[in-house]
């Protein structure tokens, strides 16, 4: 085989390129590039390797991907290149579903028991040098509504009730029975339900389905004492109402890992609001996410090469990987 | 019934006296007393309920037990009234096993997501209003030793278990095949085995035996990367011994709910160290745990009243219930 029969692959990369991709090397003319030389890099590109998975750089360069036919994205997510040049387009969009499951899901567990232990406040009791016995709650037993119920949510519901919470889930096809949440609610009827949940997590792929569903009508069709975890997409909430909400006391918390403003702006009230954990978009990135992540793409450029089919191909026009089409790589 | 046919009960509880006693109160002389009220309280009184747990007056009052013949402590650990004038008399003493079984573990299982998913840092970044990325740990898979066989440690080797841990436990009696432990390891031999865990959890009864057993020799045999979590006594842990091996880097980090002196004095360098997480000796404390203490405390007055065998008996040269004898309490 000579170089020009390799498939020409650009990485969208930035300033950081992937590990553990010589085996790739071999196979394919590899460009890597950041977002300004990403039009150059996809000009005859048959492949395009989202690497850096929160850059908007693709939509602006696609003039350039006249000869792009797979486009994989580093994240579950798709969001960020799913734009109507694509979505109408022929190019076949994988995404790297399965590699953040888990870890998310402990984040999750972690800050609902942080919420019942108190933990923010004996951190910062600590740090203040202060005694100061207080009650904390039991997690056993709390209602948790997971909206979400993909592979991310599941993973959720099932550490979730391991750890002796009670759980239901809320999607687009309500039923009972479901393995992993029981009764799955109907996410279009959602203030219906949430009155009833201690924990509500926010885990539903960004679509103009779920884009603001956490509206001020949801905070207030939330229990008082309710936390709101949001491990999804910060668009899924509106901000303002969630930030009134709280300074209204009508729900008690919020842990959040995802914002509509990344980083998070340093004027943002949620810095500093009581009852409001913050982390910046992390909880699904563990010691050797980044590997793992080329882990899944490897395996995809091994069959796109081979001319099998991809795993985890997204819906372009849901925007996220059908369950009934998500393959040996789940 | 006259008043002089009901059995006299001292109740050791300082300036706040337990809750829910009217029922008791139908069928006992009660005396509510402090420390120091308490040889006046004792004279006479067939029963004791030290419901101030942590008290250590009994000793000092023992010259007025001389009608004494049960003694009730609203704790799992009686190590505050187990002195020889108790442990060679006729007296028997109960304790409150069970009560604070499964708040302590979703506390212990709070601190270990705590540790792998870098919490305190996040909420020190953000008190800072700094966005700071960070890869975190996974828990699933990591090896923890439970050291203590008794029912808290059952609970926490169950609930780490149900989220993705792997659990040993550590005690007098090694074996294989425990339901909650797997392998029992022999806590005479602990350093042999510390090698290998990832977290180390002690939650032993304080007897001659365990005071001190996590001393420099202990914690030098942990991973560097190890944890410690103390949710037992203070006086399990040679304290100097853990300060200087958290800053030799011998061991990663300690979380610590209970002290060798209670409060924690203001100048123990714990308050400040780095991976260092402190609280208030309240890690069984749930909302509603002194209502449950005095259910406990009257299930057992009931069965004294009409002369049948007491639950949760301690054997006083053991320094805690034998599991053979938990009867049916739990």
């Amino acid at each position: 085989m000579i170089a020009s029969e390799f498939p020409v692959l650009a990485v969208l990369c930035g300033s950081a390129p992937p590990p553990d991709m010589a085996a790739i090397e071999e196979a394919a003319v590899v460009r890597y590039t950041d977002a300004r030389g990403l039009p150059e890099a996809l000009t005859g590109a048959q492949g395009l390797f989202v690497y850096d998975f929160l850059s908007t750089a693709v939509p602006g360069a696609w003039h350039a991907a006249g000869d792009l036919r797979w486009l994989h994205i580093a994240s579950a997510g798709v969001d960020p290149v799913l734009f109507p040049g694509l979505v109408e387009s022929d190019v076949v969009l994988t995404n790297s579903r399965g590699v953040f499951d888990d870890a998310i899901a402990e984040y999750v567990l972690c800050v609902v028991l942080a919420f019942a232990k108190d933990f923010a406040r004996s951190l910062d009791l600590q740090r203040a040098g202060t005694w100061q016995h207080r009650e904390t709650e039991r997690v056993a037993g709390r209602e948790v509504l997971v909206v979400g119920t993909g592979p991310i949510g599941r993973s959720i519901a099932r550490l979730l009730r391991a750890a002796g919470l009670r759980v239901s889930g809320a999607g687009r096809r309500p039923r009972t029975g479901d393995p992993d949440f029981g009764t799955l609610h109907d996410s279009a009827q959602l203030t219906e339900h949430l009155p009833a949940f201690d924990y509500v997590v926010a885990v539903a792929p960004l679509t103009e389905q779920t884009k603001g569903m956490f509206d001020a009508a949801a905070f207030a069709a939330m229990k008082p004492s309710a936390r709101f975890v949001n491990v999804g997409r910060g668009e899924l909430v509106v901000t303002s109402d969630l930030v009134a909400a709280l300074r209204g006391g009508e729900i008690a918390g919020a842990a959040l890992d995802v914002f509509d403003t990344e980083p998070l702006p340093g004027d943002s009230p949620l810095w500093t609001m009581p009852d409001v954990l913050l982390s910046p978009h992390m909880s699904g990135d563990f010691a050797g996410w980044r590997n793992t992540l080329v882990e899944v793409f490897a395996a995809n450029f091994r069959r796109w090469v081979a001319g099998e089919p991809l795993h985890n191909v997204v819906d372009k026009r849901l925007g996220y990987v059908p369950s009934e089409s998500q393959g040996a790589a789940g």
